[in-house]
């Protein structure tokens, strides 16, 4: 079994009102050095380990997960114990 | 210049039916070799260094950016070049 960690980001240049908000309200709570804040997604899969496993993950990032327009993803695979 | 990279997390135990929705959208999607799907937030933070950088961070996260009754939060520091 492989734990594969998923980060899901969006891309430069999109706008992230999320992160803008959830920068607003440290801001408004005295957290005055923060600069910038940029809101993402984080998926912890847990899933057989087979010999096309990256380009699996790929496909599921791309089909379901992922907006491949307007994000990015990475990933990383752990053995799971 | 300092970037916060922000892992939330539910903590163990917790329900995530948005974890679940999306592992039955991969099953329905014939990813057969998914068993398990945690969803969780990921945020980025850059911010000015300081002194006490991480227990700042620290507070950041147990009054607004996780819900530490039933979330964990980790988080890595980065030198923004």
């Amino acid at each position: 079994m492989r734990k594969v960690k998923i980060h899901i980001t969006l891309k430069e240049g999109v706008l992230d009102p999320q992160g803008k908000a959830v920068q607003n309200s440290l801001q408004s709570l005295e957290y005055n050095t923060v600069e910038d804040v940029r809101v993402g997604k984080y998926m912890e899969v847990v899933m057989e380990d087979s010999d096309n496993l990256e380009k699996q993950i790929d496909q599921m990032c791309d089909q379901l997960l992922a907006n491949p327009v307007i994000e990015n993803y990475s990933y990383t695979i752990e053995e799971v114990v």
